[in-house]
């Protein structure tokens, strides 16, 4: 197969299948013709390209190849790009760049990711990067740098668009034009006092259906949503889905607009979110970085704690066990149902809490909703148990008898129900106890149903054999 | 403590606790002031709201007053309002409605809104509704509940904005003001030719830059980002991510533009495919509706599949002990240790399987990194796993003596890096087998880890106490 100008004519093909064998092919062209010196056809490749792939190919490449492609980029495309890159990834970039044109680069970054940029640097690299900034920059990185980690502040980006109330929507346009290339977005707009206190916000939809003649102050939205840049960047991110917003302006303790918050920001935000409740639905504690990149160390300490803790929860089972040694030693077969009793205790509970956790974290369920939704799960639970003590039952008898047969049945629907009664509380419970209903995880749920578990299979089993 | 008029100057606060305590205090105040005939006071107060909160109230409402409530809209808020209500109560609203008024809601809803209510409605209806419609609206319907639930298509809307390449930047932000009251969004415009195909795609960001002679032609995207109608939904919402879009357009098979996808819309897929992912991690089935709609039957129907599978699964562990009763016979006090081994096997393993199932759903991991993450997952494991022996080899000594405790510290060890490899690998195995990797859950890793777990317990045990 001859490919005679393969870069030239690619395309990502949104059908198609691995996106990843496509960016390692071009990642290789790209590669080929830099070692032949043919940085134009490069250039012109990568200027074809959407900027998130081009991001992906430079990751592809390594640092002397991907700086040379990078570098071929017009400046604006450039600080678009970095913008796309992973965290490591940008500051090998900077690590690369002299000090004058990292900051030329950074003068033309948006706001934000020069903001997040800047905190990764060497505290060296920062103070020799500072004086080579202008005084607005300057300003506005200390600024943006200074919001604490998870606040919404450090997800805000302070290049929105402003207007005055007093504009006609024709001036209004005109300005937003003026403000186009520097914004992060000109179609929500805002319109601040002399305090820079936020009065009103308009869409460049509004504006543009207005009368030329108009004033911005008729047609702006004098109450729009708002969001503190001290609150938890989550709640940026949910006033934006729950309002279908494309930028959420932030405000500061007294009422002035500090900076907006842009919708494709807000879903990398919720995407974070979803990332912690999945691992604390594993007990995986946070990480400071993706998984690839993160080290040994960084995910044995996210990962020890709570494996630690539940092998002296699982204590309580082994106690629970060694309480009934007698009955054990004079039934050994009931130990063959063990396993698969007090798993599905667990394997009950994990269901019902993984329901109950989603369920109050988009909102669907409430807390005040609990009473309904246990008397619900109590019946649930008692038909799944029922099934799945029909489906042991047969297996009982086989193994040993009638007796053992009715013992592993009673167990198995009494383990079930306890179960999920179990797993659908402790994430109500949690939330009563402000605390993020996603830790009530599987393998916590699945512990208390082991003890509990244990405990009921041999307490019906004593009472039932007579010990 | 008095409000005199507490609706005119409710408004609710970002910063405020439970959202809901909110809701129910205004909706109660709406029913209140409804019984009064005050039906002015309702109109302005809910006039002054966002779309999405009026919608929070009529739920709260019941279906006569909230029926009142919403007749109080003018028609466009009601159309707006209606799509931010739960589909059973859009169905009650529906319902309430005479088959005119009916259809001169849905003439004013956006398409895709409008689509998915139509599919909803009993076939009578359907029937009675359509001869109500205007023809245009009668085939955009046809054509958009006509896609499967899950594709591309069943989630895209056809109330875009089109242009003409031809046409200069001045007649184009002239023709978009025509369409901005209709098109779901006017920020990116779609050019299309005589036979409706793509031709390329402009934002209004970029119109309003151009100068006013400049042409269509000359400022649109001529390679746009675009989707398949009949992809999977999570395509259209992958790609909206990857490339920060506000909307992505939508091409049949033919290449002509059917609709486009916003990119609330596409937050909206994400979400419950996120949903579907924590489901599936704990064995929970898809489910057609919300977890608080959902009846008994559905519940049960999703969730006894797995349990019963895993029922039968744990009975290998079941027979693995039983395979070793001499041994337990003569060391009963084996039995003590074996849920803390066993789960800690689990335990480790569902921690692995939830970060590769993350990584692997953000593409930070792709199955080409397997076996480098596979090696360090082993030694991640093995500093786990030695430092939960050594937790346990204390207890070990002290309930059996120092025979129990070193086949306890070894059991530990192999168990948890057993587990941890299974966690790790599943997800992996899952994607090579075109299967998705978040059905990896923690039920099944842990019950394979189960039944290992015995096995290497027990086997441990035999050949250290010389049975």
């Amino acid at each position: 197969m001859t490919r005679p100008t393969p870069l030239a004519e690619f395309r990502f093909d949104p059908d198609g299948g691995d996106d990843y064998i496509d960016v390692r092919f071009v990642a290789l062209e790209i590669a080929r013709l830099l070692g032949e010196g043919d940085t134009r056809a490069v250039a012109e490749f990568l200027e074809s390209q959407e900027i998130a792939d081009v991001a992906a190919y430079l990751e592809e490449l390594d640092t002397e190849r991907g700086m040379q492609a990078m570098r071929l980029l017009p400046l604006h495309d450039q600080a678009e790009v970095i913008g796309y890159l992973r965290p490591a990834s940008q500051l090998t970039v900077a690590q690369q760049m002299g000090r004058r044109e990292l900051a030329r680069l950074m003068g033309a970054m948006s706001h934000d990711e020069r903001a997040d940029l800047f905190k990764q640097l060497d505290e060296d690299v920062q103070e020799a990067i500072l004086p080579a900034l202008s005084q607005a920059e300057r300003e506005d990185l200390r600024r943006l740098a200074a919001w604490d980690e998870a606040t919404v502040g450090s997800v805000m980006t302070s290049d929105y668009a402003t207007l005055r109330a007093e504009m006609t929507s024709s001036e209004a346009l005109e300005a937003l034009r003026g403000q186009a290339l520097d914004a992060e977005t000109i179609y929500t707009a805002y319109i601040v006092d002399e305090g820079r206190r936020l009065t009103g916000v308009v869409s460049l939809r509004d504006l543009l259906v207005a009368r030329p003649r108009q004033k911005v102050a008729e047609v702006m939205d004098r109450e729009p949503v708002y969001v503190r840049a001290e609150a938890e960047q989550e709640e940026a991110a949910r006033i934006i889905a729950r309002y279908d917003l494309i930028a959420l302006p932030v405000l500061d303790a007294e009422d002035r607009l500090v900076g907006i918050v842009t919708a494709d920001d807000a879903m990398d935000v919720a995407a974070e979110e979803v990332t912690e409740d999945f691992y604390k639905g594993s007990t995986v504690g946070p990480i400071e970085t993706s998984v690839k990149d993160a080290t040994i160390a960084m995910l044995y300490k996210a990962r020890i704690y709570w494996l630690v803790l539940l092998v002296f929860g699982n204590i309580f089972s082994g106690a629970g066990i060694a309480a009934f040694e007698d009955t054990i030693a004079a039934h050994l077969s009931l130990l063959f149902f063990l396993p698969l009793l007090i798993a599905s205790g667990g394997n009950a509970g994990t269901q019902s809490a993984t329901l109950m956790v989603r369920a109050l974290a988009t909102g669907d369920v409430r807390p005040v909703d609990f009473g309904k939704l246990l008397a619900r799960e109590g019946v649930i639970a008692l038909a799944l148990g029922l099934t799945m003590a029909v489906a042991v039952a047969g297996i009982g008898v086989w193994r040993g008898g009638p007796e053992i047969a009715l013992v592993v049945a009673l167990a198995m629907v009494s383990i079930v129900v306890m179960g999920a009664l179990i797993g659908m509380s402790l994430p109500f419970i949690f939330a009563r106890l402000d605390r993020d209903p996603a830790a009530a995880s599987g393998p916590l749920v699945t512990s208390l149903a082991d003890v509990l578990g244990v405990l009921m299979y041999f307490g019906i089993a004593t009472v039932l054999l007579d010990i």
